[in-house]
């Protein structure tokens, strides 16, 4: 059941009579709407009334209303206005640009801007590279969407989903460091998003894909990595396999076994289901069966388009038939990126001993985690009012970190497993890891750091063409761009 | 004759015996070869060497390199490392995107993030125009480039553009708070710039076009204002003439003419030239006789394209032909945005009493305004060595500071003549014009709120079906969005 929460905190203005009870009735009237009272104000004070702002979480929008009809209707009271405190977090945008120079008198003009930045623009058009040294392109990631596919609420287009993209980039900024910047494209076309990044691309170090509608955003990601030559990840996809993959590392530990035993189960093969069989199939489990609405998926099924096609060829060797009910009997692992209430108790308890189950749909996760637990050991949501949170969080900053760092050209599986270990280490280090514990908080600010290093070693020793700071030429010359001993001294404070 | 300046500012670091003399031999050969030492630092003091930071301005890239040889050739010196203290401004870029929202607990996640972020989606989902309210939209412009005419330096490229793009977004900030992104695409065709554009346009509440060659630059704002329902502005036009018509105005004050009974010459007829004739017109000047490189121009030319036959029925209604020189004799004004050194002390000479010269072409004007003095009571220039620079950086961010506060969706030649009369206004208050103060410093911080001002007032009067603010619902029901009273109040808390 839901409760009282601050994503619909409202604050009520009211006119009150400057009687004694007016504080007590007004707090009573809206204690029982069963809304939660989190500060009560009085702005003014006259002799024939009181003003007083009452803030208070809320259920919903209508909840919201009942609280302001509720009072109104109280003798004397008047309800002046309620404003949304969401709403006024978001009003003019949650980022800003702001400029890293200071600007202040001609010299920082000069260098900053004209004459000095021509010297700057020619440097980088002899040695295009240099842009990842002398611009923002160093730490600026492109939160690249078309409002297809945004949170649960659908296709609701670029406007409405910019309030998320820049949510991310504040995301990104505050955990990593990273210069994101919204990009939120008017088109659905396939060919025109991916064409659209392409010309985009020479301002970013890298493209984070967002909220893109399957199967759509399956053909961009792949187009995309072909063509740029900077890295492409999807949120959506590989954001949600790192974490998963690494908090199942650590609820397998809690249940002492070894992924290369255990049955997984993966319900829903969309962004997130596909990108987590490919993952867990570099770690070898003993099976793996995916479950779509239409059930077990193998390879006889008429309705296979090539997405399910695809993750038939990479899962249920042993080619099973039949219905998620049928195919968690006797699983380990159950892992859930799918939609709310599809796994009943009985299914829970048909699992293995110690069965793990992930059930992140969000907001309703695919069982209640609180029936789940009752018959599974380690259990696991996208709630965060529940212990184990999978949240995306935990990867895509420190991940783009490592990725800019290392200045890389693409993505490969090994960085991703990388990571997700990365995150794992964060919490299993010290015999932490317990069943209410296989991840760390998403406010934990060493994991960031943890997931860049893992990602750079592995792009540095994986690139050995490019590493990440270039070689340079010898001392005493006055070389093209800057002298290399104080490039690499800013450029390491600029992270 | 060129002097060392700040653009070319460089740190040499030099190992040198613990002598006495050693730092007088230093800054004397420095000396000598023409730099201007700024600074001295010992960064390290041994008993058998010392090493020095030696900063100085210099000339060129070729003279720094000039005196990092000469400091090899002493006796007992050795130069260790050349920084090039513009290339340090630069390093790791010059914008940030920042969050302005708190990210510190659960309570700031859930309304910033998820599920809060949910339900401003929503509304913008159902109301589009909400999206210029509730996001960055609201503060935002995309300053966009093919990297195809940039600065002096021609067709660099998207990436060699950049550090100009970062630059105009630190100035945006800087004077009008306004979040300017740098959009720098890879592409030089028509179509494709003109559809990337449409397809950024639900981020932005403004474009700002910057130096994309002519002809395509006309075509491109002519489109991208039919189709986009955000105002587009290009600065070499738009820019460029708002300052040039707001000096004029004071340059006439000073020489006591009117600008009705003036003959005005404008050399180049390309961005800048042709935005100034179409300004001018709306001011009514007695005569415009525009120049290019191969005269006069006049209807009759045989090498006129559609371009140069615009410029021919707005201008020169007495169809003179002949050179510049014919142009100039008796002309009250003229103004260059062409190429160096093309106007002759002769042909300034030959302007009538009290001429005006403004010779814009950067880095070197059409006449060297020392000789220009001689002959002309009002000389303005685009350098910051000398009286009157003429910088569009006095138009561009108060211009959209405006426009973004009106939620403007056009630009119009009232809004233009507005900016130039504020800029003007800024100078002419108190008596303070005279022949070296016609236009305000480009460090003056009160001339992008003037402009702001003024821009807006014309903005929200000229488009009264959409108001700054919008209407309200009554005060007492919780609406879609937020109630209008906290709307208002923090959304000018935000400009």
């Amino acid at each position: 059941m839901p409760v009282p929460g601050p994503g619909y905190s409202i604050t009520v203005r009211v006119e009150a009579p400057p009687s004694a009870n007016a504080a007590g009735d007004l707090t009573t009237a809206v204690g029982r709407t069963g809304a939660v009272i989190t500060a009560f104000d009085v702005v003014e004070s006259h002799s024939d009334r009181i003003v007083v702002d009452i803030t208070c979480n809320s259920l919903s929008a209508d909840h919201a209303e009942d609280i302001t009809e509720v009072l109104e209707a109280l003798p004397g009271m008047h309800v002046r206005k309620v404003s949304d405190r969401t709403f006024l977090v978001h009003l003019g945008g949650k980022i800003e640009v702001n400029s890293k120079v200071a600007l202040a008198n001609r010299d920082d003009l000069s260098r900053a801007y004209t004459p000095g930045v021509a010297r700057v623009c020619t440097a980088i058009a002899k040695n295009p590279d240099d842009a990842r040294r002398l611009t923002v392109k160093r730490s600026s990631v492109a939160v690249l969407t078309d409002g297809s596919a945004v949170l649960g609420l659908g296709n609701i287009g670029p406007e409405a989903a910019l309030p998320v993209m820049e949510g991310k980039a504040a995301l990104f900024k505050k955990f990593a460091g990273v210069n994101a910047w919204p990009v939120c494209l008017d088109t659905q076309d396939t060919e025109e998003i991916i064409r659209a990044a392409e010309l985009l691309a020479p301002v970013y170090g890298g493209i984070n894909l967002e909220d893109i509608a399957a199967p759509r955003c399956f053909e961009i990601e792949a187009r995309l990595r072909e063509k740029l030559n900077i890295p492409v990840f999807h949120d959506d996809q590989h954001g949600t396999a790192i974490v998963v993959l690494g908090a199942l590392r650590n609820a397998l530990r809690v249940v002492d076994k070894d992924l290369s035993g255990c049955r997984v189960v993966v319900c829903g093969v969309g962004a997130a289901g596909s990108a987590i069989i490919r993952l867990l199939r570099k770690k070898d489990p003993a099976d793996i069966i995916a479950v779509d609405i239409d059930g077990i998926v193998h390879s006889e099924r008429q309705d296979a388009d090539e997405h399910l096609r695809s993750i038939a060829e990479q899962t249920n060797a042993e080619e099973r038939t039949g219905t998620l009910s049928d195919a968690v009997r006797g699983a380990d692992v159950f892992i859930g990126v799918s939609a709310p209430n599809l796994l009943s108790e009985d299914d829970v308890a048909a699992m293995n001993d110690d069965a793990i189950v992930f059930a992140l749909a969000n907001p309703d996760p695919e069982v209640d985690p609180l029936v789940a637990q009752r018959h599974a050991t380690v259990v696991a949501t996208g709630r965060s009012d529940y212990p184990n949170q999978i949240n995306n969080v935990l990867a895509f900053p420190g991940f783009f970190r490592g990725l800019l760092d290392a200045h890389a050209h693409d993505i490969t599986d090994d960085m991703m497993l990388a990571a997700s270990n990365a995150i794992a280490d964060v919490v299993d280090g010290n015999d932490r890891v317990n069943a209410s514990f296989i991840v760390p908080s998403v406010f934990d600010t060493t994991v960031a750091p943890a997931v860049a290093d893992a990602v750079r070693r592995v792009a540095v020793s994986g690139e050995s063409a490019t590493p990440a700071t270039q070689g340079g030429a010898a001392g005493g010359t006055v070389v093209g761009a800057v002298a290399p001993g104080f490039a690499e001294l800013d450029e390491s404070a600029d992270i």
